[in-house]
């Protein structure tokens, strides 16, 4: 990667320079002999969009903490979004899911044995990319993917289960999803040589942007426009706790909590109206708007720590935005 | 890891201190409260045993080409067992194998989700381990998992096909085994700061070891007695076309040709003693023989580049034991 010196003007601009590198990755790799066969199965998962919020938060973190060369970075910022794509690919095998990002799952159109490859082969590269880098920075990412690991399993280790506590929620979006957000944004100050100052407010801009990210993500399972791309309800297929859902087993009694009960343990396609009345009843819509507010108010709070910039307005851009996304 | 000034005085001191890293890691997490249940899922498989020829040819080759505090290689070592672990966890729910290193494998115990995500979990530990080697060795452990990745991929799109050729047979396991054999030895001699006049020779070493240890696994699939704790016929079973068979499936002509192809088409326990005899028949025996002594030959040859010493006495007896292995 080149000497890339172009400060980012807007959240499109460095949105375009991750989609350069992930195109850039790709085409080389399908060139390969050797490699192509495995390029060719990642391929279409990896470019087929996705937000890419991972990598733009690495990039607007490095120069929101004083980084200049984001060429330097962008090899981090790519892994990063490798990282993501990996798990995304292995957990639609362990969810069998048929779809991500509007097309068909890797394992769908090729079989569980392609879907763990491809998975597989995501992550090598992810680790490929971060070779370059400081101890401290690799020792953090790979932190993160093994709280990714751990969140996973304590998920499946809730799945059906009523008497999920909201602290087992926060353990699974933490490890999941707020802790990767929260490695890249504070890797990237680590490799600005920033002190603790910066590290510990990107960390927690990071940790608490992605916990209002993953409450919206379950949000929106359940009130979500299925126009908008993304189906309703399968977090209650799968018999995922969510937040909304958690607050309402504890909100509710008598016939109310055993009819919220049998949806949740009989669930399908016809009930999700009911679903749906329950949560409102119980106030659990509303819980989870507070608490996403909550999360980003959190996020602008430590992000003023660090000095004015215009990548730090654009991280504040990003925060409250993602208060508002609808798909 | 502390200092380890201790020379590698036998295979078995050099097993024991693999050893010893392994449980030290697994001891350690655990104890952690996230991190936990993941290690208590993959802990069973990092420790049933093994041969651990990766972790250490590693320790081996890094003595062999002057290194002396083994503590400073253990963390890569440990990485090489650690990626083979968990591509190991993974292959087993590819081919849905029930059994691996005499233990359930993980996915028929816990469920194929779990599987998965010990095998993630494996490879992130890895990838963790190598934060403190330079990017070189990084760069160089990451093409090996891509090439073990893309060899699978390569045996899956030949499985079932009786077009197979030596050729395609080697591109398989050059990928899947021989690379990591290499790796492990050349990042060792890189490691060690020495020149490509010993880092070719340790590539080259490894790679014809690696070689020559999987036509063995894959004869033993055919001829080895079952007491010794592999099961027989299972590549046949799943349609793996390796040497002996391909041999056979050029040497046999008219009826005997068209009775194997029957044979692996069909094939089933009751099907074992006809294969054997077909190949024998061939003389594919004794031509993955004669194989596997030039590899151990060619390996030894690459050895001798290297000067003499205690640790590249230990490899060559690595070498001339894989050929005589037989479990």
């Amino acid at each position: 990667m080149g000497a890339m010196q172009h400060k980012i003007r807007s959240l499109e601009s460095v949105r375009d320079l991750v989609d350069e590198a992930l195109e850039n990755l790709v085409l080389e790799r399908l060139s390969s002999t050797g490699e192509g066969p495995a390029m060719m199965l990642a391929r279409d998962v990896l470019l087929a969009g996705g937000k890419r919020y991972r990598p733009i938060l690495t990039l607007l973190a490095f120069e929101a903490t004083g980084g200049t060369d984001l060429g330097k970075i962008v090899d981090l910022a790519v892994a990063a979004e490798l990282i993501h794509t990996a798990t995304l690919v292995h957990d639609d095998i362990n969810d069998q899911s048929r779809t991500r990002r509007g097309r068909p799952a890797v394992h769908a159109t090729h079989g569980i044995s392609h879907g763990v490859i491809a998975g597989d082969y995501l992550f090598v590269l992810a680790f490929e990319r971060c070779g370059g880098y400081e101890a401290r920075i690799v020792e953090r990412v790979a932190a993160a993917c093994i709280q990714v690991a751990s969140g996973e399993l304590l998920q499946l280790k809730h799945i059906g289960d009523l008497g999920t506590k909201p602290e087992d929620y926060y353990g699974i979006i933490d490890g999941k999803t707020a802790g990767t957000f929260a490695t890249v944004c504070s890797c990237a100050a680590i490799y600005t040589g920033s002190s603790e100052d910066y590290i510990k407010p990107m960390e927690s801009y990071g940790k608490e942007l992605g916990r209002a990210f993953q409450l919206v993500d379950d949000l929106l399972d359940l009130t979500g426009d299925p126009s908008m791309g993304k189906p309703r309800g399968t977090d209650a297929q799968e018999g995922k706790m969510t937040l909304p859902i958690i607050h309402a087993l504890t909100m509710l009694h008598g016939v109310e909590r055993e009819q919220l009960a049998d949806v949740l343990t009989n669930f399908g396609d016809d009930r999700m109206q009911e679903l749906i009345g329950l949560l409102e009843k119980a106030g659990s819509f509303d819980y989870s708007r507070q608490l996403i507010s909550n999360h980003v108010e959190r996020a602008l709070w430590h992000l003023h720590k660090i000095p004015a910039s215009n990548a730090r307005d654009l991280m504040a851009d990003i925060a409250k935005m993602s208060q508002t996304r609808t798909a």
